[in-house]
């Protein structure tokens, strides 16, 4: 009898995450029918998406019912099995639970191959999610050419972090949006960002106008509010807007969240706007991580990871995405890769 | 020497046209000289747009200077001519100035066929601007398909009613919205729209669900405000969004205006904006126009036309646009088509 930590959804929050949203409790899991298997985590990931599954909005997914387990995307090792597309020993990524233990037909869960030069938590964290989010958004969305001048905004987010790496390897001129000066200097001294704007530092439109006085040909979006306002008023015509995330208003709950007041410029400058859930291309999956890890094992994208240890340390370490608190991909680890 | 009336734009408005933002005015054209030519107008399409190109925003095209004479779209006749490509007698559309006569070379003008059963009104308000919107919009930029469900915002305005013409043509189910029992009575029995929703008949959401309860495969909008919020909460997951107009913004001046509150759709939906400018697509008309004026013959799209006689009234007629006072393609009737 295998005893987990597990997270539970039992208040639902009006805006930010509060302390008693989800509550850690211990139980006791079933022993394994045919077909199931016995998953220890080792790494959770935390996605902005996370505080929607939460909200009453109409979703591209279900959301989580106020009473479940909390969902997340999971990489784990198979420690028990009655189900032999999952061998003892293998590893399994998947949209999983918050627990140090999960029991599972597999549903929902791929096997995730151990890449000799490449640790779990760096291929986790960038094959996994963000880096197919960060290609399909470039690429199927984005249609980005050579010489194209792409703006990132939350460059120093999961997906900003890959998105600018992938921008550079595909011949673009890539300038990125982050918050304070570490993490700017950072973006554009490690990362290799060509140009980095710190949008707290003032005119954010002055700022983008400053770098790239000819426009933006493709807007890579994941915050929305004033930030994409800005991208807006910079783009250029015939440009595209990518919407990967808006998380400026997750937080929003049932009010009611203004869309950006450039809009018009849709029309003014016969923009682009399209928005993509990464779960629609899974099937798609084999392909992008051949490319990615391929461009991982030579070095040329780097895996930019902030680790927080503990499953108990969950629920605060999700709030950090909502203050800018992460730098790269935030995951916690559940449980060491021994 | 030739006198003509002709309006300037002498009063920037912060908001709605005022009677004092244009004034009519009588002076004496030049003589031509070689490669001239002189035009009477005999109609002026009045179009949303106007009342942009008398803002400060940042346009698609450059906006008319405060001191100048007023633009417009217009066909006429040639009446003088130093210029072999426009004869004595035949019809020049383009954009001109809101005058009885003008003096051109030519620029921005193209020739006019007289089509035999097709009178100059009823060629001019399909053929010019909004039959070439509606096809653009339906099709290069709405890509729609047989069997597609397309809501369409200001059905009876200009664009509208040609939209849903075209769309029935293309074998959509279409849906119309628009304001007051008659219209929306006109729309169905003689425009052919499916359904017509009347927006000041309460919840549009509701109403929009009730006629399509799995949702809108392609929204043509023509208005924004909360009419695009109603169509952004009833797309289909990957649905296409085209902007043709924002109308109900025009007036907003020097104000921000919010974006659709339910912008986030674009994630949630998977949804594709995608904003156009007519202008863009000069380089097709013919292609349009000769499928648009083969359809009118056939007698499958009808001419809708709203036509206000005498150019001292043109200031007033724009402003029925802004405030749904028009049914069908409004146009000044200039001079007489003998």
């Amino acid at each position: 009898m295998t005893q987990t930590r597990r997270w539970y959804f039992v208040n639902r929050p009006k805006h930010q995450i509060e302390p008693d949203t989800l509550e850690l409790r211990t139980e006791t899991l079933p022993e394994l029918a045919e077909g199931e298997l016995l998953l220890r985590t080792l790494y959770l990931s935390l996605d902005a998406t996370l505080r929607l599954w939460l909200s009453e909005w109409d979703l591209y997914i279900d959301p989580v019912k106020l009473g479940d387990p909390m969902k997340g995307f999971v990489v784990a090792e198979v420690v028990q099995s009655r189900n032999p597309a999952f061998p003892v020993g293998s590893l399994a990524a998947g949209l999983g639970l918050w627990s140090e233990y999960i029991v599972t037909d597999g549903s929902g869960y791929s096997p995730m191959p151990r890449l000799p030069g490449l640790p779990i938590g760096d291929a986790f964290g960038t094959l996994a999610i963000a880096g197919p989010t960060a290609y399909v958004g470039l690429h199927e969305i984005g249609r980005i050419k050579p010489g194209d001048t792409v703006l990132v905004t939350a460059a120093a987010g999961a997906v900003g972090v890959i998105t600018g790496q992938l921008a550079k390897i595909h011949d673009c001129r890539v300038i990125g949006v982050a918050g304070g000066a570490d993490k700017c200097r950072w973006l554009k001294e490690e990362v290799g960002y060509d140009e980095v704007i710190d949008y707290k530092r003032g005119n954010l439109v002055e700022q983008i106008q400053a770098v790239a006085p000819d426009g933006i040909d493709v807007l890579f979006e994941n915050v929305g509010g004033e930030i994409l306002d800005a991208g807006l008023t910079c783009m250029k015509n015939f440009g595209t807007v990518v919407i990967c995330g808006l998380i400026s208003s997750y937080n929003d709950g049932a009010e009611r969240t203004p869309g950006p007041y450039m809009f018009r410029n849709v029309i003014m400058r016969r923009l682009r706007i399209e928005g993509f859930v990464i779960l629609d291309y899974v099937d798609r999956y084999p392909e992008y991580q051949q490319k990615l890890a391929g461009w991982m094992l030579e070095g040329k994208l780097k895996s930019r990871l902030h680790i927080v240890d503990g499953l108990e340390n969950a629920q605060e370490a999700l709030k950090l995405l909502y203050t800018s608190g992460n730098t790269g991909k935030l995951m916690v680890r559940v449980g060491s890769e021994h």
